[in-house]
């Protein structure tokens, strides 16, 4: 039994955020119906690569869903999502703050529906206060919550994280809220709405940056791959590429100094001496480390730290990551047969759990592929649906 | 009331991932009580800066808990942390794999004496496979994940995210799969054992990029602030610095030439007229739009662009963060008094619930600052505390 069998789920949500949510949900057991606007469905359908007319980025967040296609700015189509609704536990959605009441799917008119629906609002920058309405894109976020502030290279051009963290961080937030939610549910036999934004969300996760600003006024600055209060905790050079190293305290860079580089003068360089000299001396620190590194490729560094006990590791292009031996032993990459499109793969799951695992039980769905049988489910007959196939309903 | 009241989570974990899992359990209404080593506590409580003796950065991310501390080397301080488990719904730790083994509170050791506990591990690797013994920080992650090599400029070093998003993204993961595996308890009175690793969490977050590398075998690289499969969507140089844009459709693209930069003659530049065109010669887009951006500062781009409806946003640093309106209007910012250690501030809720909302009730505790009650609580005489403490066990 999985965790969130029995609870349906309905994602009105497209591109990131809201369908990776959902994809959690689902991957725990939640019936997820993921419902897509009339005619071309999520917009991410239209993303290559493609494989047999599949989206690859389409069927990676979106296993454990079915699909139904339906028109939600017609009337009918609102009624067909009424009769669904009525039905769900959980709507999770992301479309720009006062689209869903345009469409007459708003949190209020739903409730009145099925007053203990729990219903999840995913936007850039939250359903109040004067940026509601702005556009909120991952990389706005980035710029508004201050990370992309204080990532990339001093004086070098704005950074952004490589990946959309700020969609996906959003989507988690949401996911763990409609968690919370359904907890009281299940003890308190109510519903209720949940608001979430990308930038809140970012800012939640500056916790070091907001105790050194509310501690002493500190406005972070990009560091480059550079630990702003422990050094050495970097990226350094070497003969083949680069390496991270990571020294935490007095004991580790003891060793790295007399058992790794060789340079016992060090400990008592007064450049280096203490934690708080090394923070001040980092680039120096940097050029006298570089100039030990540069003479031995990685692979000898890193076996050299390792025998010491000193924290390091490589840096993975992303196929050497996902061919690592530690990500095939996680099963952090899944094969599977798409009965439509054929062999493919997707992520894993983040989480390893020994009763209630994570599940891939369903491929992404086809647009539309389960809208008869979610027709039929809500009791239209099958005249009732051809027509509103003719219409262009569903 | 909040989804968690009358939960139990004992958080033996230090410094980052466990202690923010454990934070939000608090701010949802868990008891947390935190266990801390004999005699220093959590590593965090030595970091800068301080507030009359408190590092604020771990008054942030300890709020909503209770302190007691315990040496857990000695017979004696395990059976005070036994006790302690038969009273516990969760126990969330961090140690390298293998040390609650030899602390002798490892899951196998505690489910005899608690059979229905969560208990969750969070650590760099995770606890199985070929690299479960190396040290995971939060940097190794980066390196590990691939991500650390699709961010930064191409050719530049390598470059961090400003943040130490594996380790919160860890302490989330976790946090969602103790929600899971609480809801399996609430339904089928069972716990059980999570395990999350810093990499795992990492990779659960690369889904475009997996879907390109499955789909068409790309290997993605750092491309400073651009997309990888839109443009323009970057940060552009402007008169006054820099401000994000982010078109993503022909619609806004059309609207941006025309209303914006005054360029319509873009539209039909075959360099630049559909959207594959524009990331082929994102280079030369750049220089194109920057030749127009600077020439007047952000305000006005920002402005023209939003009238037209343009997604685009400023870049701040984090101090114009926290005073952003926006940030205050979602409360982002909490002041409050600690009995101990005078006035302070922590962040606000990364979303907005309107049943049961996360509440700020606890500051983080000072080193022991419950040990007298929580051993009182469970039945230990007054002189077995002094007894306690006189052998510097708690």
């Amino acid at each position: 039994m999985q965790p969130l069998e029995g609870v349906r789920v309905l994602d009105l949500s497209h591109v990131l955020a809201g369908p990776y949510c959902t994809m959690v949900l689902g991957d725990m057991g939640a019936e997820v119906i993921k419902v897509e606007q009339y005619p071309e469905g999520d917009l991410i359908r239209q993303m290559a690569p493609f494989q047999s007319g599949m989206s690859y980025g389409f069927s990676v967040i979106n296993r454990n869903k079915q699909g139904i296609r339906l028109d939600l700015t017609t009337e009918e189509g609102q009624e067909v999502f009424y009769r669904l609704a009525k039905t769900a536990d959980v709507i999770v959605e992301n479309y720009r703050p006062g689209v869903t009441k345009k469409l007459g799917i708003d949190y209020e008119t739903i409730k009145e529906k099925n007053p203990d629906i729990i219903y999840c609002s995913i936007s850039g920058f939250g359903q109040t206060g004067p940026y509601k309405h702005k556009a909120g894109l991952d990389i706005m976020a980035q710029g508004m919550s201050g990370i992309m502030s204080m990532t990339g290279e001093s004086n070098g051009r704005p950074v952004k994280v490589g990946v959309p963290v700020h969609d996906i961080g959003a989507g988690i937030t949401a996911l763990y809220h409609i968690l919370f939610a359904y907890i009281y549910k299940l003890k308190h036999h109510e519903g209720q709405y949940i608001d979430v934004s990308l930038v809140d969300s970012a800012l939640a996760w500056t916790v070091w940056e907001a105790a050194a600003y509310f501690g002493k006024g500190e406005i972070p600055v990009p560091s480059g791959s550079r630990h702003r209060r422990i050094a050495p905790y970097q990226a350094y050079k070497t003969q083949s590429g680069f390496i991270l190293l990571g020294i935490v305290n007095e004991r580790m860079w003891e060793r790295f100094c007399h058992h790794v580089v060789e340079r016992p003068q060090w400990q008592n360089d007064p450049r280096f001496a203490t934690g708080n000299d090394r923070i001040e001396n980092v680039e120096e620190l940097e050029k006298e480390i570089e100039a030990v590194l540069t003479t031995q490729p990685s692979d000898v560094w890193l076996k050299r730290l390792e025998k010491q006990g000193v924290p390091c590791g490589p840096i993975l292009n992303y196929e050497e990551t996902l061919h690592n031996e530690q990500t095939q032993h996680r099963e952090m990459v899944i094969d599977y047969d798409h009965p439509e499109v054929g062999l493919m793969k997707t992520l894993g799951f983040p989480a390893k759990m020994s009763k209630s695992p994570a599940e891939f039980r369903l491929p992404a769905p086809m647009l539309g592929q389960h809208t008869d049988h979610i027709l039929e489910e809500l009791d239209y007959s099958k005249a009732e649906i051809e027509r509103l196939k003719h219409k262009a309903i569903v």
